[in-house]
């Protein structure tokens, strides 16, 4: 089985073809398990850090219809498409973001018709597709109403793969991540970066700016999780998924407030000093904007699942991440 | 004021103009009237029928970005992007309905962007954007789930006109139209092109087959309230729209038995026994995903109406076409 990750040598996209390469094997389309024997990185910066002979980084450009037309051959069986443009610079950048998000997203699924070979295709969609006037908790049917450019470009994605997969070009399957935190590494320009950075900079005694106020919402959900989800959202039953393609991944519901008293409960009161308060009125709106809890009866009931609590993302990223809090 | 209408020597595109020949002016931004000097007719056949001097019938294929430069410049401050492929043929030919219903209304958008004076641009989408599981009464907040590539691109242009007014590039409205009925002509390739059918051509004397069965419900608006609906949607002020740009039309909900009933009673016995009945699984699956009928409150609430029954707008198709039925 060749398995493609685009996007390949980004946070989750790292993370994943670590985790495929240890697992080895992916269920097939009849449920059975195949050996993965080539896991294609695309990026346009070289996917680093890999030494087995099973991956090879491909440095491209995944809005040319030639490196899409390089890295996905009949036997590109399984896609993981994750390359996009962040939510904040997809709003600083319109004409970027409408090219990568919605452009490569469009020219990956027509390369993929053209070879006529049908790969299941998992992509990652977001909170962002969300906003507007929403109810409280937001449900399998409400209407996406993106409030972003990048949440616009990522519902545009969404209804290209469920129109994709009705027609029979691919078997897709959209799953709409949470925020995903903590992240490692540092800040970035999502509108979200700071859902990570007042966890991550603290513990490494390091100060952090939170943009926004106490009580704003968020849906969260930690890499960890969010892996086994990609990976249980390829091996589902595309039976299982009729018609609807779109998954809202199971996360945690809680406040900025929230999020700082679990940091207080798994590492004191002296790393949470570290937050210095500086509410951001653009990124308030952007974060505000998006849904703050979601119904995930339809992923659970298939079989995908998230933390219980914020203090317990936390404890798995000082594991995963071999923090030494300071 | 100048005016373009694209798909102007259309069905709907040629009783706009109509329509709006005879007003001569429509409101601005700020609700004054204002004058229109000046009525572009851009389709891929030359607009014919108007000796107005006002008129200006422009041949040209909006996919193209060279036609869509030569008819809006910046002083084209109202748009009707009407130009469509119909759903039966989206759906027979995938390349077509893509360059057509989605890449041209984005090249349309782009325009506009690119010239930077923010003109009123109404986009008619359909019924054909919901789809799936759905509640007996569409609310403003369901979940659009096409399920079909005409659908999927209606939608799509959707969530652009809501970006791009967002981000002040357009002032956009989207209105979704319920199936338009009685309909003149001939038939055409919509899937829909029955809801017509089925009264215009008994009423002429002529034969006409149903593809789908009696209980098969339709929500259905009358051209003559269709246009009046467009031109109300244009005049209405930015503000009360808000973010969300889209607005399900006021309709009747009627199943085809009813609109039968509705033919006899208008029109007797002997012009409803030359109806056919023959079951088309394609036909019937495809209409038979669209809503019976919305929530049209807010549409309502904006000044937007609809007929009160189809025997109504059987008698205001009789009407309007100078019909004798025979
Ligand atoms: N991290 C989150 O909180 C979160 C939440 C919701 C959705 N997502 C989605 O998950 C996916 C992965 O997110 P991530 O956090 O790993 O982001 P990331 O920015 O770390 O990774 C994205 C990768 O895409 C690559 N890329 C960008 N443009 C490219 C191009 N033109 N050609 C090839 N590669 C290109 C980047 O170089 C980067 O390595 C994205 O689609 C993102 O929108 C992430
Ligand atoms: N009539 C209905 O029941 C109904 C219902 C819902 C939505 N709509 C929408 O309303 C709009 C008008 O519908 P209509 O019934 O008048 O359809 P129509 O087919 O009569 O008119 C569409 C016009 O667009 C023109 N066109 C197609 N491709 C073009 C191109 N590449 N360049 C320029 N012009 C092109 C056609 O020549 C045609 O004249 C369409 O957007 C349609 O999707 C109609």
């Amino acid at each position: 089985m060749k398995v493609l990750i685009t996007g390949g040598a980004g946070f989750l996209g790292q993370r994943l073809a670590r985790e495929l390469l240890a697992r080895g094997e992916l269920k097939g389309p009849d449920g059975q398990p195949q050996k993965i024997t080539e896991l294609v990185l695309l990026d346009v910066v070289a996917a680093s850090g890999f030494s087995d002979s099973r991956v090879r980084a491909e440095v491209g450009d995944i809005a040319e219809r030639s490196v899409l037309e390089r890295v996905i051959d009949e036997r590109t069986s399984v896609i993981f498409h994750l390359a996009a443009i962040v939510s904040g610079q997809a709003e600083a950048d319109f004409e970027l973001g409408m090219r990568i998000n919605l452009d490569a997203s469009r020219l990956l699924l027509e390369t993929c018709r053209l070879r006529g070979h049908r790969p299941r295709v998992v992509f990652t969609s977001s909170v962002a597709v969300y906003g507007g006037d929403m109810p409280d908790v937001v449900r399998n049917d409400t209407a996406l109403n993106p409030q972003s450019s990048y949440g616009t470009q990522k519902a545009i994605a969404e209804l290209l793969l469920n129109d994709y997969t009705r027609r029979g070009f691919v078997d897709g399957r959209v799953l709409r991540l949470p925020t995903i935190s903590v992240r490692p590494g540092k800040p970035n320009a999502a509108a979200s970066s700071f859902a990570s950075g007042i966890i991550r900079e603290p513990l490494n005694g390091e100060a952090a700016v939170c943009p926004v106020t106490g009580g704003t919402r968020l849906w969260l959900l930690s890499p960890r999780q969010a892996i086994a989800c990609l990976i249980a959202g390829l091996e589902l039953d595309a039976a299982a998924l009729g018609h609807q393609r779109a998954l809202n991944l199971p996360g945690i519901s809680v406040s900025v407030d929230e999020m700082v008293a679990a940091l207080r409960e798994v590492a004191g009161e002296a790393v949470v000093k570290r937050i210095q308060w500086q509410p951001d009125p653009r990124i308030e709106k952007i974060v505000g904007s998006w849904p703050g809890r979601w119904d995930t009866t339809r992923a659970e009931q298939l079989g995908l699942s998230g933390e219980k609590s914020f203090a317990d993302v936390i404890r798995s990223y000082i594991e995963d991440e071999h923090i030494q809090p300071v």
